[in-house]
């Protein structure tokens, strides 16, 4: 198997507040054709430094990316650096100029004079068209190594790598095709998850498991190599399927779909509408919902009813019962759900109310206590929750837990 | 000024789907008291390429901080791989071990044999206690340098380097403090504001200003280096002052606040309430303004009208004025506002109808027309925007819009 390493340069990118994304995205392409990503850099303007790193990653790996520092500035040092670590001259190519010049003139404006910068190219390198940006790339075989030199803002990275570079590594990796599934679980934990799939997926090594945990869900990823993408596809279906007898409803995503495009998608099959009623998560279920494009054909109405007051008011619940039982109480969340299915004609209204914290909690109902109920026109039913975690992470797991909830109703 | 360089270790760092959080909050950390970070690696289990990058970043930098890879298993290389690149033994510690199998005792459990690993101390190191895990961390001084290990797990590494590393740090990095500080900016676009407040910024060297683009909103980092952190405040407020004076209430945040704790505070201070009707945001800005903790003080209800229906039924809009204009107008927009507030009773209204897209855009009405207003007992009125970007990205701008058009009536 190749191994690659991949380079971030920029000093924006030691600083607390970015992080590089493209080695994310490359790393999912190159491992996608087989090519494994051994080390990541992430190095400032510094020419010492950067030189070290490019002819370290070349001793040891046969791929290695650099993204960023192609800019026009004193500061975009890459180009004049990865020449230096190969023992390269970097030669000024009028053609490139030309066309630096052109895309200039193109937007109606001349070429600042820094920008000839850009013309400068490594000694053998193919230059790389960038339709996105003044930076063109580059792609140099260096004994026996790929080295490419690439754009950091994603938007012109991206095509760059995929036009130009993508298709010489293929080359390079021979028949290997990697393809990964994303199988997303609800409602059980990381290691009972292990301890009821781990029989199974311990058999294969090819596809591999990898299971990761993500907020209240877990993910179990698994990747299969093969020669054609179909071959890898079946290996795939295989294990999966072996996965899906022991986990069951629990699975409710088998290509990584999210919670809200599930529900949305079996509401938007039966021809189901939906009307939410929430309290402690306060509008977060209706904009995971809504967040999925289509949603207005199943999703009716919403209401965030924070005040007793409002769920009186807006939603019909009983002052009495709000009195008896609390507004945190089995009872109210009942009595949400079947008022705004109710007020909003839908087939099915789901609620929440509960303590999301950090304030609030008493002895008897702590923080993390919350109740969930899903309404429809012959019944209403409830499920109790204590959730950990701090306002955040609680309110997102009871719109989870209500979501599931009427998943399995939709079953 | 010194130079740190930092050293994130394990497989699961260079696949996709994992990101290395851990050298953000370092970066912030170290520059806080004046340390420079000038490279960051992240490796795999890999013996040969882990020796080689803690050589490398020992010969180049005096403060190493790795983290990661001390767990108990076969994979779990620093401490192995550190004690080799320091030419140094790694000793098993009796009284670590000891502390391991308490930890274990305490929960119920024995402590497994391959816990006993984590006993395993490079010679001359500091041993440093982790409450909050099996692995505890090491401190090395070693040629005039200073290294970190550190355990992987955030929860374990950030109390472990507050408590134990960066008091040395301190004492190395002598007097200098560094402060930063983040202003908010609304309504106005990267370009925009460099002009009007270059001629300000560019006349300091300290503080150093940065200007980062952010989804909807612009944020101006500013950092200050001063003997005492009072002294970096006291040049803060300085360029701070200045930089208002050319925005204005265009900054909406002068410490790194998000617009619905703005929003929330100015609410709660004037002892206001408010309600919120969302068509195309979905519940967004009622999720947004619960997100704050204590936002039921002012926060009372919201609604998502996504039929026309439920905006007739729920607040009141008059059938004829949406078949007449449109549910996507200027009067809907406020007839909504209107209609939720006086429907809950509070101080305020605001409302959202929009188009946010991928379907759903004509020529007259395209993806992005989106209409906010604004009610309270006095008069309504709304914005009429136009916005770039996705379906998310619309949403989320108009959700800000609606807050920002609430903050400048609270001003």
């Amino acid at each position: 198997m190749l191994t690659a390493e991949i380079i971030a340069i920029g000093s924006e990118l030691l600083t607390s507040e970015r992080t590089d994304t493209n080695s994310l995205w490359l790393t999912e392409k190159l491992n996608g054709i087989g090519i494994e990503v051994k080390l990541k850099t992430i190095v400032g303007d510094d020419d010492a430094r950067l030189e070290e790193t490019i002819r370290d990653a070349m001793k040891r790996s046969r791929v290695v990316i650099m993204t960023g520092g192609l800019g026009p500035t004193e500061d975009d040092i890459t180009r004049k650096i990865a020449a230096r670590a190969m023992n390269r001259r970097l030669l000024l190519n009028e053609k490139v100029l030309e066309a630096i010049r052109r895309k200039f003139f193109d937007m109606g404006r001349q070429m600042p004079e820094i920008n000839s910068r850009q013309a400068m190219v490594i000694e053998g390198a193919e230059v790389l068209d960038n339709p996105h940006g003044s930076a063109p790339g580059m792609y140099i075989e260096y004994e026996g190594r790929s080295i490419g030199l690439l754009p950091g803002p994603p938007r012109e990275m991206r095509p760059m790598f995929e036009t130009f570079v993508l298709p010489k590594l293929i080359a390079k990796a021979g028949d290997v095709r990697v393809v990964r599934r994303v199988l997303r679980v609800v409602g059980m934990g990381e290691s009972a998850i292990d301890e009821k799939i781990a029989p199974v997926y311990t058999q294969y090594k090819n596809p591999q498991t990898t299971i990761l945990f993500n907020r209240s869900e877990v993910e179990i990823h698994l990747t299969a190599q093969a020669k054609t993408e179909s071959e890898a596809e079946l290996l795939l279906d295989g294990l999966a399927g072996q996965i899906e007898e022991r986990l069951g409803h629990s699975i409710f995503a088998f290509r990584g779909e999210t919670m809200e495009e599930v529900v949305g998608l079996r509401l938007a099959v039966g021809g189901f509408t939906l009307a939410v009623a929430e309290s402690c998560t306060g509008g977060l279920i209706s904009q995971r919902l809504t967040e999925v494009p289509g949603s207005s054909v199943y999703f009716m109405e919403g209401v965030v009813t924070y005040s007793n007051d409002a769920k009186i008011r807006s939603l019909g619940v009983d002052s009495e019962l709000i009195l008896k039982h609390g507004a945190v109480s089995a009872e109210i969340a009942e009595a949400m759900a079947e008022g705004v299915r109710q007020r909003a004609k839908t087939d099915f209204g789901i609620s929440v109310t509960g303590i999301a914290g950090p304030g609030g909690g008493t002895e008897v109902k702590p923080v993390g206590l919350v109740f969930i109920a899903l309404s429809d026109d012959a019944h209403t039913e409830h499920r109790k929750l204590m959730l950990p975690g701090d306002r955040h992470l609680i309110r997102w797991r009871a719109s989870q837990a209500a979501l599931d909830l009427l998943r399995r109703r939709l079953i």
